[in-house]
């Protein structure tokens, strides 16, 4: 609604990446109207105490009476100091007074958590309106309405969805449409030791949009890459200039856009009151962005996740691959060369090499299936033989990229820590000092105990969960490489300056155009055709086919007409 | 191997229902050449003792010492009693001694672990034909070699890898060409509650193959669906007897077929000495056979996991959807509608119920939406919003299947477990009682604690993890049961009797055949064909074109060439 609210370039001003960075580091933060008996307010508190302290939380509840062991004051002008930011639990028709209490007492950031205004009808849209109108009036940055708030690991965390700790910090920053999918994002997130920057629901978007985020993020220093989740692109051009600073600065984009169906758009305009887009024109302008575009939650925060620490991308697609498991060494083939890579065989030198060091009986191919002859005498081993030949594939010539699938980690602490850490250790250093890009990943998608996720965090291994998602994300990265300098070649002039998700000016007519208007409108922004005459008799179409050519084709061309070989009106191969 | 093995008739006596049914059941457990250092006894031992008790096994070394606190006999001779079962550890030069000792004191089923047979070359193909003709000469049942053994839940678990227990029992019957997919497999099981009747890994096949456990299966009380993990099939024509004879009992059948690519294949080769299949022709051969193929690990369990638990399905593809996730229910009507469900409408008459159960702002459509308002001042309540919904959704006869999405369990046992056990209990009830099937799914794919797992194992409730994974598995259930009588009906006759899975005669000559030929062939089966005549002459060619009708096609026809058109050989569309 931003872009029809009642003044956009107003609007703008309270959205800044300047603004926007004061609104996510709140020190001092209201809860406007909070009581144990909401589920929202109980959610923010222990959002809140999740990182670390809850010094910074106050109370505002008429009652004066104390909430989560805080002293409540009836109204906000009674606080002892200013708030940097008011998070509002109070119902759609008190947002417009709790906002200028605030406001009187300094405040100029809130998060809108009612529902009830864009989204329920006409009703609830002009009031959006008003919404809008008065955070310009107060100088007010808002998030909302329908907003859950935002969390950033370390510094606050106020939003209304229950969080299963603890907060992992990292380089991700999320953008979502629907705040109510974090409860299902984050502990997948968590378990698979991806941490955030930020995670900002931005609900309705009648202030602080989706893209006023993603801007702030790409310029922010603890953001390496931006995962989003729309249900609706309400400023495509906007997007579109933003995708491509992204790909400028190196900060991948990856977004998961639902209304890829139709039930799809029309969920997604109940839900938040947006306007779905045509699928296949978001689809194409993605492409022209750089914008890596993902189908599921899963494979979101996995690519996501991949995209915000890896650092090295191959510049081919000869991908070795090393594991101790015969079945999953099929799959990952099959996925893999599905997906894209070339699983060539080793130079003679490495078979060797490999032939030497494994037992008699495993072949020696790629993917290289170490077996698991190791295991009848492995005891204190450190060194496994999957992490041994993933440094001799790793120095073969032959080979962009290296994946080694990890062996099941201890979920939890082991007696004999010793070894599994000093392995982990060397794996680390055998991919960081590998002469082309190594990736690892596990057999299924599977969240990590906090033992063996902090292991590798320490060491600062990623490990991709599950074949499909794993190789999937690797995929996504090598892709999204592979585009960039042809994308930043081909530049703004050509990729930017046009309309490429689709603004069009308002047809002549109502409804279905004519395909001969519609070629007309395409023409413009020189789109290229067959050659084509309209005619308005069957001599002129003759006279005309004469002059084109044979074979030709005959076409009815009438407005409001859209399937037209339905009525049989195409004729299609006429050689005379 | 078992068909190409000494004495294929001779072999099959070894591998009858009623030998495995004595296989998978022993009492009492030899380990043969077992020791501590041994990975692989370390976990054999453990799985054993996850069944409860280790007062069934027996440990032969020849040291005679103490491991895992039992002492070892010198020789199998020497035990007291005799064992049901030999899991036998040593290399594969020990095994031959190993089973004649076994043997000698009666012992009648064996595991060999040994890997060096099949897989490895030819010295290694005659000594997995020597065990073969060994089993059949000294009357043993052998699974393997090269096989991590079995997990019977509640019975035994003489298994290789490693088990993360507890092992849950349910009525899955799993065969595996790898087993070193389980330590993969078995804890993603875990986590969604699905439970094994069996789990067999038959490694190189030698005795007993995959196809002797997919039949035991069938006919095993205990086992409601079987899943095969296969890299190849090596005997199609029992397999599509056996998928057959389950489609009848109405055990479904679920596999996950390594080699949809050529590396895919090469890796197959490599691993079991496995002989790839064709793709096309097995896709074709298992739809006909109504068998339900899956292409990733997470795939094959959340499938197989409500293959086994479902016994109720939709007659049509009318889906309503209830949730309190917006985000959710977008990518929810994608993934439906992708999946070939039709996200109809509610009538009129249960629309106005559901406006009048739900806040003024929520959209009442499908996928309902019932929003998080309740959250404002939910407490104690019990029963949710879209609990509600689902019943009033699932008694609408516009719907032939509805959908719930679990919202976020505790983990961990709360204080007071009095409210989410109720609401649980409550919610299978109205499952239960659903007029239509009813099935719930978690927006991702997530593990859950063993609280939240018994809790709705002890309701009935079986819930599906995440949504791609979810929605894919009830739509492979629906496809199934659409797809079942017509193929009954079908019939043997017409399905079974040809070989669908080709074992096609020596071709007159080596490489690719002509078409001439490959037609000649294919139309011995039935194939249709449009008309043609193998002429020599350019002139003949006109004579048969003439006799045949226009619009015509020339070809070159020579054995050896693949690509005619490669090489100009192929001019369509001759009108004269």
């Amino acid at each position: 609604m931003s872009a029809a609210g009642p003044d956009a370039a107003a609007l703008r001003t309270l959205t800044t990446p300047a603004r926007l960075t004061r609104f996510f580091a709140p020190r001092i933060i209201a809860l406007i109207g909070a009581s144990e008996s909401s589920a929202w307010a109980r959610n923010v508190y222990q959002g809140l105490a999740l990182t670390g302290s809850t010094d910074g939380i106050r109370v505002v509840n008429p009652s004066g009476r104390s909430f989560f062991g805080i002293p409540a004051a009836a109204s906000i002008g009674d606080l002892d100091d200013a708030p940097d930011l008011a998070y509002l639990f109070v119902g759609p028709d008190r947002v417009e007074t709790a906002l200028r209490e605030a406001a009187a007492v300094g405040v100029r950031n809130a998060v809108v958590l009612a529902a009830g205004f864009s989204e329920a009808g006409e009703a609830g849209l002009e009031r959006q309106r008003r919404l809008a109108a008065l955070a310009v009036e107060l100088d007010m940055t808002v998030l909302g309405p329908n907003s859950l708030g935002f969390v950033r690991p370390g510094v606050a965390a106020p939003y209304g969805s229950g969080i299963r700790g603890p907060l992992l910090k990292g380089s991700l920053g999320l953008v979502l449409q629907s705040g109510s999918l974090t409860s299902a994002l984050m502990p997948f997130a968590l378990g698979r030791g991806i941490g955030c920057s930020l995670l900002a629901a931005v609900g309705n978007e009648a202030v602080v949009s989706s893209m006023d985020v993603f801007e702030y993020l790409i310029d922010d220093e603890d953001t390496r890459a931006v995962g989003l989740f729309l249900e609706t692109l309400r400023e495509p051009h906007r997007f579109m200039e933003l995708a491509f600073r992204a790909l400028e600065r190196g900060c991948p984009v990856i977004v998961l856009k639902a209304g890829r169906s139709d039930a799809g758009k029309r969920a997604a305009t109940a839900h938040t009151g947006a306007i779905a887009s045509d699928d296949a024109v978001v689809d194409a302008a993605f492409r022209q962005a750089g914008v890596i575009r993902v189908d599921s939650l899963e494979e979101f925060v996995t690519t996501a996740g991949l995209m915000a620490t890896q650092t090295r991308w191959p510049d081919g697609r000869r991908m070795a691959v090393v594991t101790s498991s015969g079945g999953g060494s099929n799959l990952i083939a099959d996925c893999a060369s599905e997906q894209g890579f070339d699983l060539t065989a080793m130079s003679p030198a490495t078979a060797a090499q490999l032939r030497a060091a494994l037992p008699p009986f495993a072949s020696v191919q790629n993917p290289l299936d170490v077996t698991g002859a190791w295991m009848s005498s492995a005891g204190a081993s450190v060194t496994k033989p999957e992490d041994n030949a993933l440094a001799l594939m790793a120095a073969d010539s032959e080979y962009d990229l290296v994946v080694h699938v990890m062996t099941a980690l201890p979920q939890d602490e082991p007696a004999d820590r010793g070894g599994v850490e000093a392995r982990i250790a060397g794996l680390a250093e055998l991919m960081r000092d590998a002469p082309v890009p190594a990736f690892t990943l596990s057999l299924v998608s599977l969240p990590l105990g906090e033992y063996p996720r902090e292991l590798l965090a320490r060491t600062g291994i990623h490990l991709l969960g599950g074949i499909e998602l794993g190789i999937g994300a690797i995929a996504h990265g090598v892709r999204w490489h592979e585009r960039r300098e042809p994308l930043l070649a081909a530049g703004r002039a050509t990729a930017m300056r046009r309309p490429l998700v689709a603004n069009p000016p308002a047809p002549a007519q109502e409804g279905v155009w004519s395909e001969h208007d519609a070629r007309i409108w395409l023409g413009g922004f020189g789109v290229p055709f067959v050659p084509v005459e309209l005619v308005g008799s069957a001599s002129d179409a003759a006279a005309a086919a004469d002059r084109l050519g044979f074979p030709a084709v005959v076409k009815v061309c009438q407005p409001g007409l859209a399937h037209k070989s339905d009525v049989g009106g195409v004729v299609l191969r006429l050689q005379t």
